[in-house]
């Protein structure tokens, strides 16, 4: 006979220490603190400050050879950040300065909190277009500006909040509900309602449609053709062909990134030029008109609590705050591991969320770390945060004298610049991925997709987070039951059905399942397993007459107290029909319950407990053999 | 060298075919029809008959014995249906006449439809106490009754609709998300909120709040002190008194069953004949009343589906309809293994479903498979649904003859009768036991408790809904990994901390993940593995440096898009700091999606891949030592 090996419990722990244990590992996966141990206490404090500050990780080795990197990188960024400053507020429809303070207050703020070397920060298009959507469900920015520009910075405060409170809390999981599938559908369609709301740009249509939706918006399209205007389409093709084709060079030869990063300020430059020659303004383009020189003004005073428009506000910072955080770091985390170095995802949040709270007390609307633009930062070659602050100042430089230049710059070239920036964002070798892997995957990415273009952006996004949770439940409710053979030769067992090699053990049924035993699947468990057993019964001849059913744990990591019901309960009908419930390999968890329910009933003694499914069935045959007639 | 065995994939299958498996495990994980394979037309259909009648199966061969026990069960249960079907109808704020109508057609219906034997149907206290509270808040009993009487018809309607829904789809795995600790604790705090209510009677208040939380029924039972009537108290204390006696004394002696179940009848007819003997009723002691003669009369003229009310009927009728299910699903399945016969969910809730559709068309409110009277209904020695026949007939007959003799039935014993029958409701027994196997569950039990005595019923079931399945997210978006190690002298590889005698294997850092591999947890494992790599790399000294990291992912029941890019992220990062990334036993599906990943990018060759740790330690510690300086 094998030698036998017991099957042990976990060391005995108090219910505090479990509970420590798991919030640890729930709140503080990472540890942050761990360097922290057993150092004096000056020391700690320091480490504590640089842990709040990771400007000090990089300042104090600052070197002139970083800085010559990090001012080309940061003067690339800002020729981008201006003109898609001023689109993306045009698309929150926020006046276009607005979108220039933003990229000024905010870079400076994240350079000093931030821990990523390649963010760059700014507005970016799905969080503008879903703040202007939002807000003008309940208020007409046309009628009412002051009011608008008012919600638009407190919906900004609550992002903050938001995010800094969830990089706080350590509630930073959150954001890993919105999966890759999620995020391409939710993404592609964004950027198609984003192109479709240039349209008005593009086309020179004066009387558009304020929804939002496919349907909608290409109906106002076809029923204003009369005022389509053929001077503004001529100039939308033109500099939308030179947009794309620059942007094809740069992802050609990736060493040409400079191409597409300077394209747009020289469309801004040539096309203000030809306006301004030709007095385009007079034949049907509509222009950006005058703008006021100037930094940022306060605007604390601006933040609007009346209870009238509270709760549009916070929900409007809560679905902005979560889809510019997801976008932050993720952003962050792409370029991290490019480099290889390690972003904390909770301090990232406190940063963006504390750089959204300042954001908004100087009249910035919601920002956060844009793919496309952080793309060039690292492709330009940048070092350290050191970059956002260049692009800064370059944005202080245009804001203080720069701004009557922009007076003749055409809104068609605005639109156009934004179609080429959020077209990058129809990530079509990634679906067809999706497809490839993993077809459910596929169809919650597809029912993002026709949520935010056919219904609206946010319920797009909550219907595919719903379908992708539930998914997540069925296949708690529904888990995974294998029947295992015995591979030939050897003392493994694994499934019948991907083993060719595998064999049926004759009077055994040793099966495996693979998901916490919980309320959700006891019943399925109990109607599935029973099945199987009544099968083989009536299956079996005299000599492979059913003896021994085994259920391998190994797999199981919880169980709960329905999962124990189960397990007593499984144990009793089985002795009714003269069989032997055998336990392989419980884990920690579920090992600790099982002795629970044993104190106090004594189901599971240890002649039905084994390590492994081969220790079982060699012990167990040895037994039947000795006792058959 | 030891033998190597490959891992396999299963075999191919096409989308349809595995998307077939998939439908046919999530909804007929029971396989209804397997006994349908093989057979003729003729005998098909037969069986189809009997599968929808499941009264076929115990007719033809029913006999006159089994006729007799069914008798004796019939008359017990319904000496207990007629005062509770009057008590419970006033709970709803029904004429008491509708609980006795309920008490007549569906269990008629249950006995052709339903397929427990033991199941006895009729109204039942915490859906009486739910319909009630929910149509109580648009519409007053007492103003509209008319109006509340077709609401009720209505909601039921929905409810059996619901029902009958569940089961057609085949979505019984809904009511399962009703874990047991949230039973638990929703039963203990809807058995207080009922019982609360009776202190109207009990006391003999006038005016009584229209309220349901413990807070403001208290509130009114202090402010209303000079209404309490010491007749009523008198009368409420010796009759709790007795009916608590009786339920003690059958549940010590269970052949006494008929002692407890015969208790509220007794009670009745005392007391109505105490109040006609001394003309209590001119004593401050309220009374029933006048009750007509009668059956039920068709209501599907009464059935509204006026836009206004449409919205609570539907929520009154799914809320109560998924409660009623719940309780009689659980009844039947819980005798159906004390017997041991198989119940099927999905057709019960059908015929449950079913019998609600006609009650509502019959002047009945909601009914289902009551606990209680189903526990006596087994003791007194049911055999088939028959005994529900019995019963129904009885109540027949007191509805044509007996109901003038009710007049002067007292209000307070009514009260009394629903206070000794919701007691049974909490189950300090298995609180104790949650609270001994899982804290977690103990937690959510908590939770229903205490929403439901101090927010309202429908708002505790609710958050411990959320709790429970925010706890099962949280597991996966957490999973357990564990660092495991070899059980000496065996090539067993077993967690480190639970088993003393497993040790590290030098130069291997062996892990086990125990949970699908999904979006909601990719961040956290390749931050926690790489936290591993980390405090490895630092601590190793040169010896036992670290050269492999082994995957063991027998546990990974799933994986996704996400998941598959973390594996492909992983195996980039520890290439990086000069590790070698091993898969050891991915399951058929996992198995599945790394070979397509492979076919994309041949990431994991078939050399970082082993069918058990075993063979993958044994083969590389060789290959290693081969290849060291």
């Amino acid at each position: 006979m094998a030698v036998l090996h017991k099957v042990a419990a976990p060391p005995a722990q108090s219910t505090a220490s479990k509970l420590k244990a798991r919030v640890k590992e729930t709140f503080f996966p990472d540890d942050p603190f761990r360097g922290f141990k057993g150092k004096p206490l000056t020391t700690k404090w320091v480490m504590a400050v640089q842990y709040l500050f990771p400007i000090l990780d990089w300042v104090p080795s600052y070197s002139f050879s970083l800085f010559k990197s990090d001012l080309v990188a940061g003067l690339t960024i800002a020729s981008l950040a201006i003109p898609q400053g001023i689109s993306y507020a045009k698309l929150a429809s926020l006046p276009p300065i607005i979108g220039l303070y933003s990229s000024f207050v905010p870079p400076m703020v994240y350079a000093v909190l931030g821990s990523s070397r390649d963010l760059a920060v700014g507005p970016v298009s799905i969080a503008s277009l879903i703040m202007g959507s939002m807000l003008r469900q309940a208020v007409s920015p046309a009628a009412e500006p002051l009011l608008f520009l008012q919600l638009a910075f407190t919906s900004t405060f609550f992002a903050g909040l938001v995010q800094a409170s969830l990089g706080i809390l350590r509630l930073g999981f959150i954001i890993d509900f919105l999966s890759k599938a999620t995020l391409v559908g939710f993404m592609a369609g964004a950027a198609i309602i984003v192109s479709l709301q240039q349209l008005k740009a593009l086309l020179g249509i004066v009387h558009f449609t304020t929804e939002m939706g496919l349907v909608p918006v290409m109906a106002s399209v076809i029923h204003h053709t009369k005022e389509w205007s053929w001077q503004t389409i001529l100039m939308a093709v033109c500099f939308l062909v030179l947009l794309l084709t620059a942007r094809h060079v740069s992802m050609k030869w990736p060493k040409l990134f400079w191409v597409s990063a300077c394209a747009p300020l020289a469309c801004v430059i040539v096309s203000t030029l030809l306006v301004f020659l030709f007095k385009a303004q007079k034949h049907g383009i509509s222009i950006i008109g005058q703008l006021k020189c100037g930094l940022n003004r306060p605007s604390w005073d601006k933040l609007l609590f009346d209870p009238q428009y509270l709760g549009l506000t916070v929900k409007t910072g809560l679905v902005t705050g979560i889809i510019s955080l997801t976008e932050g770091v993720a952003v962050g985390r792409t370029f991290a591991s490019l480099k290889d170095y390690q972003v904390d995802g909770n301090k990232e949040m406190m940063a963006i969320g504390l750089m959204n709270i300042v954001g908004s007390c100087t009249s910035c609307y919601v920002t956060t770390g844009a793919f496309s633009r952080s793309a060039v930062n690292h492709n330009a070659g940048c070092k350290t945060a050191m970059s956002n602050v260049i692009m800064a100042l370059t944005v202080m430089v245009t804001l203080l004298f720069l701004m009557p230049l922009f007076v003749y710059t055409p809104n068609v070239v605005l639109g156009a610049i934004i179609i080429a920036a959020v077209i990058g964002l129809i990530d079509l070798p990634a679906v067809y991925n999706i497809w490839k892997m993993d077809k459910m995957d596929f169809l919650v990415c597809l029912c993002a997709f026709a949520g935010v273009i056919f219904i609206s952006v946010q319920q797009g996004l909550a219907i595919a987070v719903g379908i992708s949770i539930f998914r997540v439940l069925l296949q708690i409710t529904r888990p995974k039951m294998m029947i295992q053979g015995n591979i030939k030769g050897t003392d493994i067992y694994r499934n019948l059905h991907q083993y060719k090699d595998a064999q049926r053990v004759p009077g055994f049924l040793i099966l495996t399942v693979e998901a916490p035993i919980n309320f959700a699947n006891t019943n399925y468990l109990n109607e599935r397993i029973k099945r199987w057993i009544e099968e083989e019964s009536s299956a079996g001849t005299k000599q492979s007459e059913l003896h021994f059913v085994i259920l391998d744990l190994s797999a199981v990591p919880a169980i709960d107290t329905s999962g124990i019901s189960f397990l007593i309960d499984l144990k009793k009908s089985t002795e009714k029909h003269g069989l032997e419930l055998i336990l392989v390999n419980p884990t920690g968890e579920v090992m600790e319950k099982i002795q629970r329910a044993n104190d106090a009933h004594g189901h599971f003694k240890s002649d039905s407990l084994y390590l492994t499914t081969g220790e079982a069935v060699a012990s167990l045959s040895t037994f039947s053999k000795m006792t058959a007639p």
